[in-house]
């Protein structure tokens, strides 16, 4: 099946945990909004899905995925549904709970980094809510960073497969993920990161392994790869980690 | 199976869903915290699990359930978990996918709404950060309100069972959860909503429809239910609505 991929063109935001996932596992996929106008792409595409009255199951924002006549929103479920399909999943229930219980933090972690530059509303520029953002990163670089890093490093030390992967023996589509996290930080808040990296010798390995990865390693070569710019959920604001 | 819910004992906040889901399932459960420390109780048993350097699979916060040797957290997770086991979500894959879809959704509206009165720092207290919640409740109130209220309405209107719920023809621990969110908007917003409210008949009949079975009836009706109160999620502070 080719997978339609329905996100923001000109930024990774969510929807690069969903395009990690398909370009991992060599999916057929279209990232549609990135195809021209003329081709049936553009933004317009996307807000066909949000706007048409004749959606029976509308998402609430993107990304989502067009797989045949299923409609899927919400980035964590959209990998719940591919990660079986795409050999990014365990095969037991318990193990997929807790894969997804991961991703669902990591969701959370993602809203928290966002918030740093909008902590007042998306709906305002950052330059609107500047004073607010350095109060909150501020907080969020001593606590919330620390705690959630830690958090995975801790996962990743008590699997007892002992293989350097979150879940069981192999990878999963939350190491990818995670992988991306560790990314967006590098580019968002470089010292904290570089700082926080020296103690968390497991995620900076995971990192590693999931660049290695032939898949991974091509398409962040390639030009599908959208570069980080400060219109997206990672954002370089140097004043912000003063 | 006896399911053990473990969630902070003197609020409603996010294991309020899972106790709706529980409770209208008339399941086995004990809501653990909440026992008196001299039986396992208190928020020692809860911190056990999130401390202890023998849990295998730790949650990064509660809630989170023990349904026999499963340890599973992330409100949304342990509803997909209960669902099916409790008859509260649909048979197939297309519309239980849907269902987690609505769940995430809720997920993050819930987030927002904490986050009106903790724009800045879960770790601050409220009075530390006023000004910034005055701002942001400000602009929750006139953007993000109604746009999540109009969704779950469209939800309902696009329904084609037309039998008043969210997914299908009957109530699935969504339409608990939504209950849930329509309540916790009175208390903390009680001019916002009603304002709302009369452009949202769908919302408001789903509303009744929930309190009015007869397993939450009795349910809100006992020393169960938690009031709301100033240390949940949903806080009303009226200066933030004025």
């Amino acid at each position: 099946m080719r997978y339609e991929l329905y996100y923001w063109p000109e930024i990774q935001g969510r929807g690069e945990f969903v395009r990690l996932a398909l370009e991992e596992a060599a999916a057929d996929y279209v990232d549609v909004a990135r195809l021209p106008a003329r081709r049936g792409g553009g933004v317009a595409a996307l807000m066909r899905f949000l706007e048409d009255e004749k959606t029976s199951r509308p998402p609430f924002a993107p990304p989502f995925l067009k797989a045949g006549r299923l409609l899927i929103g919400q980035t964590a479920n959209v990998l719940l549904y591919l990660g079986p399909r795409l050999g990014l999943a365990p095969r037991g229930e318990a193990d997929r709970l807790w894969l997804h219980q991961l991703q669902l933090t990591i969701a959370d972690f993602v809203d928290e980094i966002h918030d740093t530059h909008h902590p007042i509303a998306g709906s305002l520029y950052y330059e609107d809510q500047k004073a607010e953002a350095q109060r909150r990163s501020t907080l969020f670089l001593r606590e919330r960073l620390p705690k959630f890093l830690g958090y995975f490093e801790t996962v990743l030390e008590r699997n007892r497969r002992r293989a350097g992967w979150l879940v069981c023996g192999s990878r999963t589509y939350a190491d990818l993920s995670l992988f991306q996290i560790v990314e967006g930080l590098r580019y968002a808040f470089p010292k904290s990161t570089a700082r926080l990296e020296r103690k968390h010798a497991r995620l900076v390995a995971l990192h590693d392994r999931v660049a290695a990865r032939p898949n991974v390693a091509a398409y962040l070569a390639s030009e599908r790869r959208i570069p980080f710019n400060p219109q997206g959920i990672f954002r370089h604001y140097p004043e912000l980690e003063a």
